[in-house]
């Protein structure tokens, strides 16, 4: 039956990468490009992600103590001018509001693209001393950076995120504090989304601009490229001192407050489309499906004995679900959907990825069949149950398929990981099949930007769980530490 | 005990409201003036309102099978000028971005308003016949209408909001779709902020630019001015009209789809703490508040059995909470706030509106007193209780707070609703008491305008639950159907 679907049309995953990316996402009504360029819309099915995301990622942040809040759009220039290799990064891309209730503005106000200025000086304004310490705040909003071209999801001037911003007495706490994010969005990727990827920190040439240290997440796309997941910035006392911002210490000194800033965004639901789908549309991790279940009746005969077992098993899905999978269950015999045909039924579940789907015909309602659940992910096999056991397999299948998808994934990146001795051979993975390069590197930053001229591969990080490996430098033989990963990057 | 509590010093409710409402903002950290002109600072204390509201109704929202989903921040120009009364209404408060990349941008960019031009421009993209209706959807988002002077929560150029924007075949689903709105935001100040107020019908002049009509719930403040609490917007055709949106009919006709909006804002959270406070600080409805209680130790002695009772008083109500009362339990007594004295700890709960707090010493840990549970308001008394009936005695007081909260403030509003059938009268009650005005008027908008000039009142609603009742208009004299709502605004 699965065999003899009419198919929506789409583009190849296995022929084209890009191009069935954009599609996949318009088809399944996850976004669409807004008429305002570089601009996105997300539309119902895609924001469910990013409600999702949140929902996880805000239990996490407020269990560790911090708590939201929210900072204003606008940013005047000044503000973003303090922090000299902040502005450097971060002007070339701004949006300039220069006119506000009919009058041409004094002062130019940038739309934030991130809000570290804005926030430090309210930061300042609230504390005097050490015990007014740590500030813990994260908030969830829209920034703004600009782009000419749009890649949904992956590249638009406006993107949804969080960024929280801490600031502590102590360099070791606020270290603390640096890595608890990136485990954080580790856990988020890694538990959530299925998506494997590898903890490390970034060059100095890579780092966020205004930043002692930035930590990140970087996965492995299926075209070899590197798709950085999130970051986290050890700030030191960099902003602190810019801002002029003190507070008396405990022996009564002046005391520049460490700090710490850390963003995920929309950006990670481009990852989530590009590794999980394949040429048949998408494929969603149960735990952040929208919708986990679809039931598809046969229409034409027998429908209100079809409807009604529909009915039961939704409830006693409903009735038993864990927390785990808050997705819907969906039957979809009423309404405009019932006009399709089954067939453009079922394919419309593959193109949005919805983990399970239970095709119900007169045959189960006879009971001569039994219910029959078929997992988007097809290697790990249908199932079939009666009503009473239905709740329980699908767990079970839920469970399978999570765990399933991410350690696909992290098969894919260990098997696309060259280690790599000689720079030719370096050359020779980047012209055929990319990937992650691990390779000695001695950390200046001329070998760095002549290997990305030459090969297009950027310096993605040095994991953090690797040790120290002595070795000579890919480019110029000297010596070098530490194996990076480098790849050329999205 | 609670008698003398060191205070902090803010200023009286009873004496200069407008003033007692800013400094009670500012030191209960609910919010903050930004550097930006016109904007503001949420603080963590009163973003947890605002987080507070936004599940409660994005909960009704998503029953009445809304979905979240989200549009673009900017809006080009001539999107905005498609409706005439609407680019009238919005284009005065425009904050516009006009560099972009660095580069003079060929098309000026309003930063969003509200969002019906970008919103139906989509609509239009998506839907080609009148199976793809209803389109309802809903977005949680910032808007910027440009303000001079900041008020906070209750005049910023930079607001919170929730904007729904849905799509019907037919008025009257449209109408239905309306006031099902206009409900939700009565349930949501009603039963969740404990906000009474008159949910009514605008007149012509001040439904919303670009509207059929206009639908409101109308609060009284306790200086007798009127706050507009949310409004939800009849769109009719007009829309539908301007962006020549047509899709096809069930009977192959040119179908113009009925639309309506309808949003609330971070504005309710003025509202909430302008009506519940007192000369001591803030009142948190229960239901909203982000502590529910606060256990304040008496240091000095004995402090760890103190501690360790307070932690089994935290356990036992966490471990059998309702949802309805979702804030933390708060024990004052480690980090920076044991350093204050217990006397300044009562007090700052009482400035915060911690509906319940409980103070604890050696007595109730030697068992001679019991444990007493001291209520914001007043009224309601304290309640003496053992550990083992803490969490059920806590329950009744909070769900009797909540209670006596919603219904002071019906009294007052009951209390403060003058009807007049005479303009002397009229101006009288304006110069004196100000409150609801309830008079008859003849819908003419010069009358209107007349009574706006004269008294600073405007005509805030006619009130939904009114029948007719034929009278003479107060300022002209002619007939008129409807008693209206007249008060001075915020």
């Amino acid at each position: 039956m699965a065999d003899n679907f009419e198919k929506k049309e789409i583009i190849k995953k296995s022929q084209n990468l890009s191009d069935w990316y954009t599609d996949v996402i318009l088809k399944a009504k996850l976004a669409d490009y807004a008429p305002v360029k570089g601009c996105m819309v997300i539309r119902p099915y895609g924001y469910a992600l990013w409600e999702g995301i949140q929902k996880y990622l805000d239990v996490l942040i407020k269990e560790r103590g911090v708590e939201n809040a929210y900072f204003p759009l606008f940013i005047p220039e000044k503000f973003l001018q303090k922090e000299k290799e902040h502005v450097k990064g971060f002007a070339p891309e701004a949006a300039v509001v220069t006119i506000g209730g009919g009058e041409e503005l004094a002062e130019k106000l940038i739309v934030r693209p991130t809000s570290e200025t804005i926030m430090y000086e309210m930061y300042k304004q609230w504390t005097q001393s050490w015990r007014d310490l740590p500030v813990l705040i994260n908030q969830w909003c829209n920034v703004v950076r600009w782009e000419k071209r749009t890649y949904l999801f992956l590249r638009t001037s406006e993107f949804l995120w969080q960024e929280g911003h801490c600031a502590h007495t102590n360099s070791e706490e606020n270290t603390e504090m640096v890595l608890w994010a990136l485990g954080a969005y580790q856990k988020t990727y890694q538990d959530l989304l299925a998506l494997y990827g590898i903890s490390g920190v970034k060059s100095e040439a890579e780092k966020f601009a205004g930043a002692s240290k930035t930590y990140t997440y970087e996965m492995l796309m299926p075209d070899g490229k590197a798709l950085q997941g999130a970051t986290s910035h050890d700030l030191g006392q960099n902003f602190a001192k810019v801002f002029d911002w003190t507070v008396l210490g405990e022996n009564g000194e002046k005391l520049y407050p460490w700090q710490n800033s850390w963003g995920l965004s929309t950006r990670s639901i481009g990852g989530l489309i590009m590794v999980h789908g394949d040429d048949d549309g998408l494929m969603m991790p149960p735990k952040i499906a929208p919708i986990k279940l679809v039931i598809n009746p046969i229409l034409g005969g027998q429908e209100a004995e079809i409807i009604a077992l529909a009915q039961e098993i939704k409830r006693e899905i409903e009735a038993k679900q864990s927390s785990d999978y808050p997705g819907k269950v969906e039957i979809w015999g009423s309404g405009a959907i019932a006009e399709k045909t089954f067939g453009w039924r079922m394919s419309e579940a593959e193109l949005k990825g919805v983990p399970l789907t239970i095709a119900l015909g007169k045959k189960e309602v006879a009971g001569t069949t039994p219910i029959t659940i078929i997992p988007r992910l097809k290697e790990i096999g249908r199932q079939e149950t009666g009503v009473e056991m239905v709740s329980k397999i699908i767990e079970q299948m839920l469970t399978k398929i999570q765990k399933q998808m991410l350690e696909k994934h992290k098969a894919f990146t260990e098997a696309n990981t060259h280690e790599v001795d000689s720079y030719k051979e370096f050359r020779e993975v980047m012209e055929n099949k990319r990937g992650f390069i691990k390779a000695h590197w001695c950390e200046n930053a001329l070998c760095e930007r002549k290997i990305k001229e030459e090969t297009k591969a950027t310096c993605r990080c040095r994991p953090l769980n690797d040790r120290e490996s002595e070795g000579r430098c890919i480019y110029c033989g000297q010596k070098a530490q530490y194996r990076w990963i480098f790849a050329q990057a999205y």
